[in-house]
């Protein structure tokens, strides 16, 4: 465990965690993605990682308030208009949005954040501060979840749209668009954490932030789960679905 | 001191602060502008104020990484490519290199800001603290000093080119084109403490932001004049002017 890894060995390492660990292999994506939600459960879903899209862009600012680096400030850029959107592109959380407002939820309701789990606003909060206060290699390496984001967004695309009524190509395009970004993005996240990682200490830091990352990502599937499916016990002042929908 | 002014009085209040505390008044900038200093000196200056120019992206990082509304971060977020460049526009920072490399400074020399006095990085980096930690009305209101900007730049422009025959038209170039920017800039920023700004407390808070900020850059050219003009002690370390330039 403390000897010095080959960059090649540590990316193996990398993708074992996601494996392992990755949101993809939650309870609630399972049923989010072969049509067993109702249309309560899928709102709750959109509203409460409506939190986790809207602070992307602070933990973006975050890593590149701390980076010497201009190079890497250079490069990590894009990623907060990406999501906060530019003059000629609505931009990632206007897209959640258009996925939250075709569910029927109000834009101001979600925006808000009121209806949102504690739950996941603290696992969110969680991952800004992360970014913040860890060294830039442990707040580039959390970003290495996107090497697994490919292949669950293609499953939600396709599983979706085949099962849920209520859901049409056009509210989906929010995944459609980070199919082309986060191969992107990742690449240099990847070759970055590769060439800083040089030590068997800076490579467990960068395991561990993976972990982190995952964790962040898994626990608001927890609190989802525990909110709007079993027990179902909705934390006071959350969202509670409509029994019409 | 303690009623609420109105916004026009407030800004009454900044053009004020501005007026006796803006580091034009300084008489480092004096020497600087009417040709009494040398070419040492003036490599002194610039490679000084590399530090500052190379801390402003990381200072609006931070002020975006801070900021949960998204019109904010979408208004502030040229800022950092403005400095870093893009694609297409070399940026503030490598315009300042070019001053550097015209005035005779190796390019990693300055990068390298190991000449740099350390009076000007603590207070460099105490303004990207500052941005940080405190709130989100000071942070703004921290960057009016961009009110101040466009007239200290064109006497540079004229005072130099006229009196050093060291500098020339294209070496300007970086305060040419903050005339345009800064300008642009400062209306927004302007137009939101003065919106936000809405208690007697907030206003002395952005009243004292602005004050700090004009620390931050007087504090910068003390330390120069100190260390290469009167008494002329410079630190350990520091840059020493060649005599045969």
């Amino acid at each position: 465990m403390n000897e010095l890894l080959t960059p090649e060995e540590l990316e193996v390492r990398f993708r074992e965690i996601g494996r392992d660990r990755y949101h993809s292999n939650h309870p609630f994506h399972h049923l989010l993605h072969t049509g067993r939600l109702n249309k309560g459960q899928v709102q709750a879903w959109a509203l409460n990682r409506y939190c986790y899209q809207s602070a992307i862009p602070r933990k973006d600012a975050a890593l590149i308030s701390r980076a010497m680096d201009r190079e890497l400030r250079r490069e990590w850029i894009h990623r907060i208009a990406d999501h906060d959107g530019r003059e000629a592109d609505e931009g990632g959380i206007d897209r959640w949005l258009v996925l939250t407002t075709g569910l029927g939820l109000d834009r101001d309701y979600v925006i808000s954040m009121e209806g949102a789990l504690p739950a996941t606003k603290f696992a969110v909060e969680a991952y800004v501060r992360f970014v913040r206060e860890n060294t830039m290699l442990e707040a580039v390496a959390s970003s290495l979840t996107e090497l697994f984001a490919p292949t669950i967004h293609r499953e939600r695309i396709s599983g979706m749209l085949e099962h849920y009524e209520f859901i049409t190509a056009d509210v989906m395009k929010y995944f459609r668009r980070r199919l082309d970004q986060a191969p992107r993005d990742v690449a240099f996240a990847l070759d970055y954490v590769k060439r800083h990682a040089t030590t068997p200490e800076r490579q467990l830091a960068a395991e561990r932030a993976l972990i982190f990352k995952c964790n962040v990502l898994w626990s608001q599937l927890d609190a989802l789960y525990s909110a709007y499916v079993e027990p179902g016990r909705i934390p006071p002042g959350a969202f509670v679905p409509d029994k019409d929908v």
